[in-house]
């Protein structure tokens, strides 16, 4: 069977979208939806890339990209669709809609590698497990000869690697991390890395701009920044800041610019899809909640704020993720007051979007030969590679810099 | 009796802060709290004048500001004290450790003029209301004779006049309003005017500095604007963006920037205070109201979103101003979510250092020579007299890159 | 084309429930979801006559219940119903599922009559208008005509008739609703009467129970209670307890119970289908909210607690009635203290499932041969009937009394 | 120095409270309040024997109540007081007020038994630690010479000994437990127990009627029911259902009642004061956490319902006890919908008025010549001696119940 693109106009240029946890609710919210916008049956809400300013860069059009992914199980797209429709995420009137859009998606996921440390769910691919327990050069050879096979079959002039899969486990750093030759080296000698730095070396090494939407080490590390670089590439990430730490970053900077003092600031997460599931185990759930703290610390700046972040995994809730955030400050006259907000958002219908954002945005930048961590993308970001403020107006308007100096 | 201040350093330059309104919760919160900041037993909190980087700027110390000004009621500062000392605002050692510099302050409050349309309330200054019966040139003299005398008793080198009285109710623009030539033919005619505008006539005339704390008319029709200019003064306003306005132009720049459409933002606002009984009045809601949802809509620039702004008058919560806000926004997906905050706060607490700030920043602008509707404060206000973004971030950017551009 | 039920068990006895107001958001919901638990594809959520131990009485099977009504529009009830799924509350599944059934009740509704003060939306049926435009005795003969054919045609033993229609406008109370007697007369000499008491008068004249959900007169005016007492009938009403004031009716004894002072309870209700834009109308928004408020202030009994009541038409929200209350009290040292909350649930699926258990607790009474205003149900209603403590839990532990009482 | 009560009018019966506990919140609040009630400053809120119909039981006075107590640490009532001052709980004109009744309790205060496994704070009493390590029989002895003199000196007709004090360590159930007989010879031969167990069996012994306010073992037992049988006691316990438990039990049984499904109930509890401190301790949490659940389990009855309770120290809160709650819950159609409240009380202004009703309560029973488990003061406790439900308006109706049989 072909996978040829039938749903691609014939003289654009085709960008290559591969979505690592191609199976997972993000990446189905995004194929659904961009099948629905390219048919002009659902608005492009959401895509900052698709409104004044961002949409004056000369970005690769929605209709140009072509989806294609790696996922560690065997659950097929049809399924997690149905699930995003019982959970009011997906219509089914889209779904049907976009049927063979997602089919053509679906014949192009191949079996992913599987983390060290995760323990398989019940729907696991046991090629992933495989995959899982051969050498890193032969895991990270078998991601590139996927990506080579997507590239030539749909006819590609270029592939954005985007991991959008589940929290992997917390590792602690490693010494080879520190630069690019001592990696080459650790994996020349079969040492085991985390799947998320694997796919972050494949894909750079093979050229493509790499996205890191999850809290995972993906290329953040010095030796994978390297490696960027000597490709000559962009990249991005990591953490996707889509609900309770955009608010954060949103509100955060507010105390200090009236000099008001936070005394503490509560937050309570609570969600019930794949995400929540994986984050009941203590040593997933640290990476997300140290992002979701430490943007929110660096805001305030004051040693002396008690700060709290808590994610809890409430089944019932599916993919509604649902937060309740106290912030207990002081102001003139020692007067003591309240702000408490609740958030209730579809974590995947926020996320998909921003996936299509980072990649029209790494797609650019790769063509127009910028290279390097991308701090116009931090906005999007828990933990944006390049550092810098938290301060989401900020972040924000360094985005709005970059669009001007490119389209004068 | 003598009301030279005692409690002002010999050495340090004096500027008078004339308040009219100087019975009201802002005042007493300002007097009590400039005191127990100069005396060192309270932190200066909500002053973002005494914070970097705005207090990088030669800005007045506190030390050096004289309280004076008008009201037109007779309750005394120390009653209006234990009434905030009761609602938990002040605390009862402040207002002993502070009594002889309000003592002070009270000495030097004068009546002033009752605007036409209010009722007086039961502890109205008879003389108050005497005064706003007189022709306008009568009531300008007479304000300006007090500013005069202020002047000279206490060795003032400059004046800045903040209203901070109550909300006036709406009255229809005039003709006369269109330039300062004309308005000045109309006060010679005897045709009556707001007391807000009075008060702003007679300041800038009398080469003071005005700041408009209040949704009243205050100095922001072309005439005054023109007198402002024609004494090459700076003045400011109108109307102090304290709580869940503030918050409204923080949270609502994050919605088109995440290009998500906002369906509806309703808002309910409540508090017990003398501003809360005054804005029962449907008349001198208007003009509040209006404020409260036009900064909302120019952020949003979406006419199909859905708004309300309600305020409604609860007793029990005294000057504790509780708002809930409910925003119902659609992203990618069509999927509808939701934002809701509880705002807590102590109203008058938090208007108070922004007075002191806006004096501060009035005060530094006049003595640098700098004439006109200071944008830099648009951060502080609902309806900021230059117009201009809403954006809380981008205002408060303009005050920033003012600081930057005189400390340099 | 016959409307002979073709979905009721031969064997089991038929009863008629007729809906005025057959085609709106209520009525869909009942029919849809009485379909999908008959059919065994629902779970009967919300009824308590379906659980113990309300269930133990000898209620009619949910499988003997045949659907007709009045309605004065001529929306289709699929179009409503897809109105429903669009909004979150149907499943397209069930909608499919049910598709016959609800043909069969579409079949037997019939044009109702047209309350005076009613101007007619864009769908009206323009024979419910001129209904509405004869005399009362007329109209009277039309719904008696429409209630004989709908029990012949269904072979049915008895009809409960349920107002369910949307609010009218507010009505003074006129000097014959005092006694049958007057009312008769006042009908004779053709005076006109809201349409909620017409179709009262007619279903209990006619031998029917009576159901009314609504905040309308119904059959509430001593006149129509003794039409009922006359014709040996059970009835019940008014205004259905779904949401918000349930929930004030749960938390409002709490107070008293701990000998807390309730200072402030302020409630903020948003709602955006044809209900809440019918309330958009003072006239017919004046009737909800003072039963809305009526309940809390007998709960708390406390005349100095300050009370509010509002509800705002906020589109976007369709039938997710969303609502805010406040509550300020006061406790042991005069300490100050507070709890709110937000209910957000779909209005239509919460009432059509109470509408279904008065209609079989109205059947038994009727067939039990009980008359008058069925206090057991009072927990069901914003303003019983019968008065009485508006504190739900006594409310439903008469109900429990009158299911021990009858199944002993 | 004399600790004779000179505050009590001298023909009335004298009641002393013994409170276990007693320089903590709840005591300062309960001492400070009932002095000014007594005294005509203050109003008897939050106490339900103050209010019809409980106060028509011919219960002890308040102005009979002669508070001492033992504590284990060295902190004056002067300075927990002037906390409550700064938390904004205690007004400082009462303290002033109340100084003189304050000086006289604070007189009759002891040192008490430590708890084994607790680490003392840096306040602890040396002689407490001792107290804490001596033999079982001898900290009884000690506890109950320490009641015999309050009695003697005040002159009291009879005493009623309250634990308020800090959350102990979880303790597993221990064999001698089971009866009094084995507990008495695990006593004897030297076996340490649970202090709050030492402090009911000292008081029980000694003929004082007993009740416990903290979710302690204290006379939980078998063994000290037994006691309490034996010395015809009435007793009552556990843990006082004050805040967040209490809006649990007051809304929980609608859910039932209305046939609605929760699928999850989720509660986040946030307090800052010594209570909070202690919490943090896993320890110490658990048993406070397992009485929360149990209550909410108890009254959804549905196995399938998903529950967390946390709760987490937040120091800038101090007694301000914040809770958020978040019901999700599916109805009618499936539809599912969701009640979330926040509640903000100071958690110990609503302790000290059940402590008060449950003295006067438990004086009264023992007067009487009741004996046992109290069951009408079930609506007090999060977990009631006696057990029954934990639906908090059928436990009130108990009270109500018991009310009426006593004063017919």
């Amino acid at each position: 069977m072909s996978t040829q693109p039938k749903d691609v106009v014939a003289d654009l240029p085709r960008v290559g979208v591969w979505l690592v946890g191609a199976r997972g609710a993000i990446s189905t919210c995004l194929a659904y939806g961009l099948a629905g916008i390219c048919e002009g049956v659902l608005e492009p809400l959401g895509l900052c890339t698709e409104r004044d300013p961002v949409a004056r860069l000369p970005l690769v059009p929605l209709e140009g990209l072509v989806l294609g992914g790696h996922d560690v199980c065997t659950r097929s797209l049809t399924s997690s669709a149905a699930e995003l429709v019982q959970t009011g995420v997906l219509r089914s009137e889209l779904v049907e809609h976009a049927a063979s859009r997602a089919s053509d998606f679906e014949g192009r996921i191949r079996p992913g590698i599987l983390d060290g440390p995760d323990v398989g769910g019940l729907d696991l691919d046991p090629r992933a497990a495989e995959l899982g327990s051969r050498s890193p050069r032969e895991q990270i050879a078998h991601v590139q000869a996927d990506l080579a096979a997507f590239q030539e079959e749909c006819a590609l002039e270029r592939i954005v690697v985007v991991n959008v899969s589940s929290t992997e486990a917390v590792s602690a750093a490693q010494p080879e991390w520190r630069s690019l030759e001592e990696l080459e080296a650790a994996l020349d000698a079969g040492k085991s890395q985390p799947a998320s730095m694997l796919y972050a070396y494949a894909a750079l090494d093979a050229g493509c701009a790499h996205v890191n939407f999850t809290p995972n080490r993906g290329a953040g590390a010095p030796a994978l920044r390297q490696l960027a670089a000597a490709r000559k590439l962009p990249h991005c990430g990591n953490d996707g800041k889509t609900g309770e730490t955009l608010v954060k970053t949103v509100l955060g900077p507010m105390f200090p610019a009236r000099a008001l003092r936070v005394l503490s600031w509560q937050g309570y997460n609570m969600l019930g899809n794949r995400d929540g599931e994986v984050l009941r185990v203590e040593s997933h759930k640290e990476s997300k909640l140290q992002n979701k703290d430490e943007a929110l610390r660096s805001i305030l700046g004051d040693p002396g704020t008690h700060t709290h972040v808590g994610i809890d995994y409430v089944p019932s809730l599916q993919d509604w993720k649902t937060a309740w955030d106290y912030v207990h400050f002081e102001g003139f006259l020692g007067a003591r007051m309240s702000l408490q907000f609740t958030w209730s958002g579809s974590d995947s219908a926020l996320a998909a979007p921003l996936v299509l954002d980072l990649v029209r945005l790494s797609e650019y930048a790769a063509r127009s030969g910028e290279t390097g961590d991308m701090p116009h993308t931090a906005c999007f970001f828990k933990a944006p590679l390049g550092g810098g403020t938290h301060d989401f107006h900020a972040q924000y308007r360094r985005l709005l810099e970059y669009v001007e100096s490119h389209v004068g």
